[in-house]
C-alpha cells in the first residue's frame, strides 16, 4: 500500500550542503564506538543505538523491510536528500515546514492527513527525522494517529540527540504556550548518530549545550566533564551524547509521567527560560535554558541554597557556553509567564528546580513578585 | 483562579425538560442498590460508581472541593441546567455542540482553548459530563492538555454508560474516518447513575442497546439474561448496566492497550458497523452495531464458525432490539469501507470479530471481494 511519493521532497537546493552529509554515506565503521542503551519504562521498553554508525546499524535492526512513515522538515530534507532517497526512497515522507513557530496543530494535522492518505495502519513505523521539533510534533502524531503508531526517533540535532528525543515527552505549543498540548509516547528506537551533527549551524549546536549544561548541573560526572575542558567544541560534545541519554533514561524509568517528583528535575533553569522565551522568543530554546540557568543559579544563591563557590563554577560553565549574555529590557513583565509553566499547576507562587551542589538540585518556590524582583536585579547586573 | 461562568450555559429554553431532569435533585437513596466497581489497569486504577446515587455519591468523594473543568454538550447543558448549577456552578463549564458530527478536531480545540483561558493545570480534574462524544472528545481533551490533567466520566446516555466511559479510549473523528485521532486515558472514576437515562429519546435507548446486544454475544450470562427477557424497557436495561461494565472492565484490565489480541473482542459487530457508518450515517452507532451484529452473525453461520441454533439466537435478540431491518442499497460498494477500519491494518482482508457459541466469539478474516459478496446476499435476503 506504501510507494515511493519522491515527488514529496522539496529538491529545491538540494545539493547545497551536501558536502558534510555526506559523510553518512561513506562506509560506516560499525559498532567503532556504538552503543545501545536501554530505557525501561512502565509503557514500553525502548533502546537508544548512540555513536557513530548508529543510523546504519539502527536501520537495519529495526527499520528495515518495514512500512514506514518518516516525518521530516523542509532544512534535513535538502540536507539529507540523498540519504532520505537510499534509505527510504520507498517509503512514505512527510516534510514540514522548519522551525518551532510550525511546532503547532496546523502541521501535526498536515502529518495526520498525510497519514490517512498514505494508509498507514498501527504497524506502520513513523521515523522523526530531524531536530526537537520534528520529534515532538512527528513522535505526537504517531502517538494519536489509531491511539498510537510505532515510533522511531533519529534525531539530527544536538539538542535532540541529547535530551528531546529520549523520554517520550510529545508536544506542540498552542495558543503562545510552549508544550502545552502533548502526550508521552515512549519511541521502540532512539538512533543518535554524530554524524549527523556536523551540518549543524553553530547557533544549533550551542543551543543543545543549552541542555548539555542544565544535565551537568544535575549529575556530577557530566559537571565534572564540563568543568575540566577548555573549549566545548563538536568532537568534545558528541562524547557527552551518551552520558546525557543515560542520565535521562534514569531520570524517566524512575519518573516517566513526571508524577513521582523526580522528573521536574529535567526542568532546571527551564521555568525562568520558558518565562522569556514567550516574551523575548527571538534566540534557541537552548540559549534560554543557559541564560535560565545562570539566572536561576544566581537566584539560589541569592536564597542560600546554592553556596558561592559550586554557584560561580556553574555560571563559568554558562559563560563559557554563552560568552556575551543577553540583554532582556522590561524583564519585570516576562516574570508573569512563569506562573502559566506546567509546573505552577494553579499555584501563585513560582517554582523553581536550582543548582544546590555537584550533583545536587533543589526545588525552591518564590512568590511572583520576589522572582519578579530577582529577574530584574540580576538582568540590571545587581546580583 | 477558577471563577463561576454562569454566562457560558447556554440558557435558552433551560427548563423545558427540568421535569424528569428534576429526579436528580430529590434526595438520593444512597447507596441503595449502588455498587463501585474497581478497573485495575497498567496505567491507572480506576473506580466505576454504578447504580443509583452513583452521582451524588461520586461527587461527594471525588469531585467536591477540587478545581473542575466541566465538558458538556448542548443538550445535556440544557436538559440539566439546574443540577449543573448545584454541582458546578464555582466550576468552568464548557458547552460543545451536540452531535457525532461535532466529534472533531475543532471541538477538540476549543475545549483545549478553553482549558487555556480558564488556566487549568493538571490537577484540574476534567470532567466528561454527557454521552459518547462528550466522554470521548471530553477524555481526549484531558489526556492532551499539559500531557494529561485528571480525569472525571459522568456518562449520561445508555452506550456511554454500558461501553464508551470505561475502558480509556477516546477519540476524534477525521477525514471521514471514525476514532481515527485519539488516545489511551484511563478516567479516575466514572460516575453511572440511572437516573440520567430517564430523559433519553428512544432512539438512545437503542443505541446503547446495540452494545449491550454486541456484550451478550461475548458473555454467556448477560447473553441469558437478554434471551430471557420479553422486553428491554429502561427498567430492565439499567440492570444491565453494570454487567456490561464487570465485563468490559475485565477486558480491559487484561489488554488495555489492544495489543494482546483479547480487546479487539468488543469489536463484534463493528467492523460492518463502522463500514455501514461510513456510507449511510444517518442513524445512530448503536444501529449500525446491531445491524453489524446481525450481518456478522449470518457470515459467521455460512462460514461454519457458528452453529445454527445459537446464531437464531442471537438474531432474535437482534430483532428483538431493532424490529425493523433498515435498507442499505448499494451496499457491496460500502464494504471497501472495511479495509479502513484499525483492524485491518495494512491488510488487504477483512477482520471479523463474530459469535461463535454461548460466551465465546471467534476471528475470521475475509478476502474484501468474499466480504462484499456476503454484505450483498444478506442485504437481499438470501442470507
Ligand atoms: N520532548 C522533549 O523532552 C524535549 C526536550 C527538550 C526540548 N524539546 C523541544 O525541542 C525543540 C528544539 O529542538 P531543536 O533545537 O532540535 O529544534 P529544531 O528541530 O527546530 O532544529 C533546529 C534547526 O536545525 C535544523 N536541523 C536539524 N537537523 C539538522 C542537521 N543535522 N543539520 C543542519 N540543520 C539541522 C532544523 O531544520 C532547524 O532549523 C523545542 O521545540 C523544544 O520544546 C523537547
Ligand atoms: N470510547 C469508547 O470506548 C467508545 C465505545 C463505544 C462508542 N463510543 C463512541 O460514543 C459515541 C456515541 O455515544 P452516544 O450514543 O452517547 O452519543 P452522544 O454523546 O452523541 O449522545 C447521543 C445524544 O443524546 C444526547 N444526550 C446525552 N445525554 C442525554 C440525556 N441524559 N438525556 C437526553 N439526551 C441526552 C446527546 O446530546 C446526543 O444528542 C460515538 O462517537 C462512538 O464512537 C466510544
Ligand atoms: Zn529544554
Ligand atoms: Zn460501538
Amino acid at each position: 500500500m506504501f510507494r515511493a511519493r519522491a515527488e514529496d521532497f522539496r529538491t529545491a537546493g538540494r545539493r547545497s550542503y551536501a558536502r558534510s552529509a555526506g559523510a553518512l554515506r561513506a562506509p560506516a565503521v560499525r559498532g567503532k564506538s556504538m552503543q545501545k542503551i536501554r530505557i525501561h519504562t512502565k509503557s514500553r521498553p525502548g533502546i537508544v543505538y548512540c555513536g557513530e554508525g548508529a543510523f546504519e546499524q539502527g536501520y537495519e535492526e529495526t527499520l528495515a523491510g518495514k512500512e514506514l512513515f518518516v516525518v521530516t522538515d523542509s532544512n534535513v530534507a535538502r540536507l539529507y536528500a540523498d540519504l532520505i532517497e537510499k534509505y527510504f526512497g520507498s517509503a512514505h515522507v512527510c516534510v514540514v515546514p522548519a522551525g518551532e513557530k510550525n511546532k503547532n496543530h496546523k502541521t501535526l494535522f498536515s502529518i495526520l492527513d498525510e497519514m490517512v492518505r498514505a494508509r498507514c495502519h498501527r504497524k506502520t513505523v513513523l521515523v522523526a527525522f530531524g531536530g526537537g521539533v520534528v520529534g515532538d510534533v512527528g513522535g505526537f502524531a504517531a502517538s494519536l494517529y489509531m491511539r498510537g503508531t510505532r515510533l522511531v526517533q533519529i534525531p539530527t540535532t544536538l539538542l535532540a540527540q541529547v535530551d528531546s528525543s529520549v523520554g517520550g515527552k510529545t508536544a506542540i505549543d498552542y495558543r503562545g504556550y510552549k508544550n502545552i498540548v502533548g502526550s508521552f509516547y515512549q519511541p521502540e528506537q532512539v538512533l543518535c548518530d554524530p554524524r549527523f551533527l556536523t551540518t549543524l549551524p553553530k547557533r544549533e549546536i550551542r543551543c543543545g549545550l543549552g541542555e548539555i549544561v542544565k544535565t551537568a548541573a544535575l549529575d556530577a560526572e557530566i559537571f565534572d566533564i564540563l568543568q575540566g575542558a577548555t573549549d566545548f567544541g563538536l568532537r568534545f560534545l558528541e562524547k557527552l551524547v551518551p552520558l546525557c541519554v543515560r542520565f535521562k533514561a534514569g531520570v524517566v524509568e524512575r519518573d516517566e509521567r513526571e508524577t513521582a517528583g523526580l522528573r521536574q528535575c529535567l526542568n532546571l533553569g527551564h521555568t525562568t527560560a520558558h518565562a522569556l522565551e514567550l516574551d523575548y522568543g527571538r534566540r534557541s530554546h537552548g540559549e534560554y535554558v543557559l541564560v535560565g540557568t545562570a539566572f536561576e543559579t544566581k537566584i539560589a544563591l541569592a536564597e542560600g541554597v546554592c553556596k558561592r563557590e559550586y554557584a560561580e563554577r556553574i555560571l563559568k560553565i554558562v559563560s563559557r557556553a554563552l560568552p556575551k549574555m543577553p540583554r532582556f529590557p522590561d524583564i519585570g513583565s516576562a516574570a508573569e509567564n512563569a506562573l502559566l509553566d506546567k509546573k505552577n499547576s494553579g499555584q501563585e507562587k513560582i517554582s523553581l528546580v536550582v543548582p544546590k551542589a555537584r550533583g545536587e538540585y533543589a526545588e525552591i518556590s518564590l512568590p511572583l513578585p520576589t522572582y519578579a524582583e530577582y529577574l530584574k536585579k540580576i538582568e540590571g547586573g545587581l546580583l
